[in-house]
């Protein structure tokens, strides 16, 4: 999103301001680079600021705004899902992994850095992640930081993100051995991926805010549904896109086999079918009145985003 | 420690007893393969079950039991550190990293499965390890599970494990650079590498038993002590050890311009400085009595042991 557009509409200056706030909040919570272990944190810094829509802490920013959650306490968690998303970042991005040498329109951490040392900056980042949200500062009630540290691990293990990545990885084996993945196949791959880290940046505002099971399991509804949204939307831009405007090389999954629901359904139909889920994402909200308007106009967005 | 030695001493019998109940612990603790991501879980379980002292499993549950703490609560910590410790082993062991074939006698996780897998085989242990500490059955009291979830990242993160590692990694190429570390560099390599998880587990017990602070001090006073005594005892070992007495390749330290306390010290210093700190941690323990004996004959083991 260009400074122009940030100040066009609603949405733009709400995420704009979002970003400017967990990018304060991780530039405080990483450590500072010091004594002979300092290119490690560096590492870690690299990976993490000055970069991406920060989608995932946008969602955590709006969803606690919807329980008058202390916005402090929100960016905490806000700046410690991006440490987990780098964290994942920089480790698909490894030469045993997806090899990408470009990331947000920068050498990804391995080249700007080496692989070794990349590895741990996203050991470390994962660490940290956690850290936080054990932290006193994040909430004073700690029934609700161990909620928060639970549900991110659960987004992110084996039954979710990390888990997402294993099957995306093993695809094109699959594929190659006449054993290509179905669409309900590839939906649970996508869904893993990047779907469950997504819904967990959306219900994590109702955790902090202690709310009603209902109010979590309506924003976990909507995180689900524009999850995968978003997840259409990027293989779209994949197949569509320039890399000069999203800023890492295109074209990419097709020609490494990659599963993605636009292989499987066509272009036409996974169009279709990310623009009903934004449809379908927008209804979950329709009990928050106009607190979730930036929410409902994301899921718009993330169907409409050129980059 | 060979079955016939595990009968011979109390201290060989507990740690026999500990081992055996963190390794169903942790059958139950990690998930089953199932699904298209099965291989990830295969890699988990292969990484983690069957092997190694489990030397940070006994610590925490004989930590625990000397505050009467439930023996399943304990239990899941040890599980807890084991995964941790099970996640560091298999990264520092991959191409870009250590380098090693070989692990506990058996092939290395990237060598039993790919890189890749082993990749995010370890991401995925370390998230399940604060998972564990965060769920209800770890600890009825919620502040309990936090310091233990922000004790164990302060501990492998970049303050501690992971930190030390960068500064491993490091030393070969400042050594070549004619910067080798200092003995009191490499003590702090040590101390973050591999002292500050084992310290960790030797306190895991006193946050669990919501202990006096003066009590967890003595504790984590102990584990500092014997991490150390033990990093020596391990250099010790590459140094004189053969492969067939520890499972793992030897003499590669000096080979790689490593930085070890041994380099630094020579032979004799360093035996007398692991055994000066195994002497000086038994100290620590002496307020607590008879019920800290296994303990006390532990640190005489660290630096007794052949393997």
């Amino acid at each position: 999103m260009s400074d122009t557009v940030a100040t066009r509409t609603p949405l733009a200056a709400a995420m704009t301001a979002a970003a400017a706030e967990v990018e304060a909040a991780l530039d405080v919570l990483l450590p500072l680079p010091e004594g002979a272990e300092a290119r490690l944190v560096e590492a870690m810094r690299y990976a993490t600021l000055g970069g991406g829509k920060r989608l995932r802490a946008f969602l955590v920013m709006q969803g606690a705004a919807l329980f008058s959650v202390d916005r402090r306490c929100a960016a905490r968690v806000a700046a410690s899902v991006e440490m987990l998303h780098a964290y994942s970042l920089v480790h698909d991005d490894l030469p045993a992994m997806d090899d990408d040498d470009l990331r947000r329109g920068k050498p990804s951490t391995h080249k700007a850095f080496d692989e070794a040392t990349a590895i741990l900056a996203g050991d470390a980042l994962q660490t940290r992640a956690f850290e936080v949200l054990a932290e006193a500062d994040t909430h004073s009630n700690p029934d609700a930081r161990c909620e928060l540290v639970a549900a991110l691990a659960h987004a992110s293990g084996p039954q979710g993100m990390v888990g997402g990545q294993m099957i995306d990885i093993m695809a094109p084996v699959l594929l190659a051995a006449g054993q290509a993945l179905n669409a309900e196949q590839v939906g649970r791959l996508q869904a893993l991926k990047t779907g469950r880290l997504i819904q967990y940046s959306a219900e994590a505002g109702a955790i902090l805010g202690r709310a009603a099971p209902v109010q979590r399991q309506l924003l976990a509804a909507y995180g689900r549904d524009i999850g995968t949204a978003f997840q259409i939307a990027d293989d779209l831009l994949d197949v569509e896109g320039s890399a000069a405007e999203i800023g890492k090389a295109t074209g990419k999954d097709a020609a490494a086999g990659k599963a993605t629901l636009v292989g499987v359904l066509g272009l036409e139909r996974a169009r279709a079918q990310a623009d009903m889920l934004a449809a379908q994402a927008a209804r979950h909200l329709e009990s928050f009145g106009p607190a979730a308007d930036r929410l409902r106009e994301l899921a718009s967005f993330v169907v409409s985003r050129r980059s």
